[in-house]
């Protein structure tokens, strides 16, 4: 067992309060009893603990990132800019996988109250902002999504993108374009969902709401979706699809199905992940790690910033 | 500005080690005196500080993981089974993402010995075992390797497997056998090397130290592996690929120069991953996630144990 302050003030034959004070260089302590303490420190090998240290810096060195799932490339991919940057700063991350429940984004929330870590990273969120608000008279708390509120953020401008991304499918003759995406609450889905919904409209192309697949993240929903349309009466003719994992099952089961790509449909993927490369999908490439490495230093700095990255048409052959 | 306790005691008149009697129930505060801190307390919104409550519980409630990327697939899987285990116990986890430094394994172990954390996980490390041994006294450690030293670890019997693998190339009637590893230092790897040793000299085999390929981690290390190979004058006609991922590269690169697989090359991957059945990539499955719960359980028991986890052979068309 190891030694603690308890241990100490007993070998050396003082209160607690006196060994705290001797830890403190508090300027009130008898030499005689400094010294007695000192050596029952070296004879009990009391080890100071960090988290008293921190009741006087008020710091902990640990920044807190919430994000819903840790295996995704996306997330994995920001996740590494943000580790990155900490180690630069000598600073730590502490991890709350969500799986998108609200109530562990409470429990990162109470940490950051409670002062256990230092500054929150919303990597995406459940709650509304109106819950998170009064936190941030806690602590730096910092989101990836654009957000008219007085909150530092670094954001994509995914109303933009979006749009740009359905001129150029509509440039290449694609004219019932559907798309993928991972749920639809959330701000960037919904500036996502108003892009469509105006591209729609400005090329008064049909609206037709089975074409807008939810809960796609990995491989086997882009095959389900290919599932989906090879039995539907009304077909899109391309999909814009908002993670290559999605876009790279799309296409496997579009090969098995005897569908042509770009011909019968037309894929395009976000995000420019090595599977983009090796199926040779023209996808839309976000800068990642550098969104990681920016969030990472908004949490260190308590005045409000707003940061845009850019993205990057990667044109390859599935559109 | 939150208020601090020295704000209470200002507001109350009294000295902050009153203060922190009252707030951690000390018998020997006056009545009236305790009335004024409480009072402050409520005027003030002081927020206690949890690493305050952590010096009386000796607890963090947070678990170090030490991994050297977080981006990768195997370790981003690791990291999926220990968060959600982490999640089930309501801990949290702190990430050491190390690059393989050493330095970054000390701060993780320093942090253990200041009680920053209560126990550490090394799902990888550079740092030799006995760097690591006198810092099992300051609370649990959990390797993620088979070691012979009195420390909880959870493993893959890594020569076993290697030599089945072996085997299994050889009765596919393979007979110049190459493997990929990320590095040759390192117990797991080790152990890999005398499987592929102990196998070529069981069977006669020739020993040719230019197919044994380092620094496999990525697409585009399997993609560098093909070029060397289509460029030798001595080539294996068969690899073992401790990861998917290269793997795949080696794949893409293969039909690129005209090499048939399984015919000219048998390709044999590790962890089956997405990209694995994309490719139709013969591999050896290992349980990620279960192992990350198992390491996270034992991370939360002071007593040492050992647990060994199953691979599993899946067959599919590059062999």
């Amino acid at each position: 067992m190891v030694a603690n302050i308890r241990d100490v003030a007993r070998i050396a034959g003082v209160s607690v309060t006196t060994v705290s004070r001797v830890l403190n260089h508090h300027p009130y302590v008898q030499e005689e009893k400094r010294q007695a303490v000192l050596a029952a420190i070296e004879k009990s090998g009391y080890v100071k603990n960090m988290n008293a240290v921190n009741l006087s810096t008020g710091q902990t060195g640990m920044i807190g990132v919430v994000l819903p799932f840790t295996d995704h490339p996306y997330f994995a991919a920001l996740l590494k800019g943000l580790a990155e940057e900490a180690r630069a700063h000598r600073k730590k991350l502490v991890l709350f996988q969500t799986d998108y429940q609200a109530d562990q984004e409470i429990e990162a929330l109470e940490m950051l109250k409670h002062k256990q870590i230092d500054a929150l990273i919303f990597c995406s969120r459940s709650s509304e902002w109106q819950v998170i608000k009064p936190y941030q008279s806690f602590g730096p708390i910092v989101m990836c999504e654009e957000i008219q509120e007085d909150v530092s953020y670094t954001f994509i401008d995914q109303y933009q993108v979006f749009l740009n991304a359905l001129h150029y499918l509509d440039q290449k003759g694609y004219q019932q374009i559907g798309y993928c995406i991972g749920r639809r609450s959330g701000t960037n889905s919904q500036a996502r969902e108003r892009a469509y919904r105006d591209f729609l409209k400005s090329r008064q192309f049909p609206v037709n709401e089975s074409w807008i697949f939810e809960n796609c993240y990995h491989v086997q929903d882009g095959e389900r979706v290919l599932e989906e349309i090879s039995v539907a009466t009304q077909r899109p003719d391309a999909l814009l699809v908002t993670n290559d994992q999605t876009a790279a099952g799309i296409l496997i089961k579009a090969q098995e199905k005897g569908f042509s790509v770009p011909e019968d449909l037309g894929v395009m993927g976000f995000d420019n992940h090595p599977i983009a490369g090796m199926l040779s999908i023209t996808t839309i490439e976000l800068p990642l790690e550098e969104m990681g490495r920016k969030l990472f230093r908004q949490s260190l700095k308590q005045e409000i910033s707003k940061e845009e990255v850019y993205v990057k048409l990667v044109e390859r052959k599935t559109v």
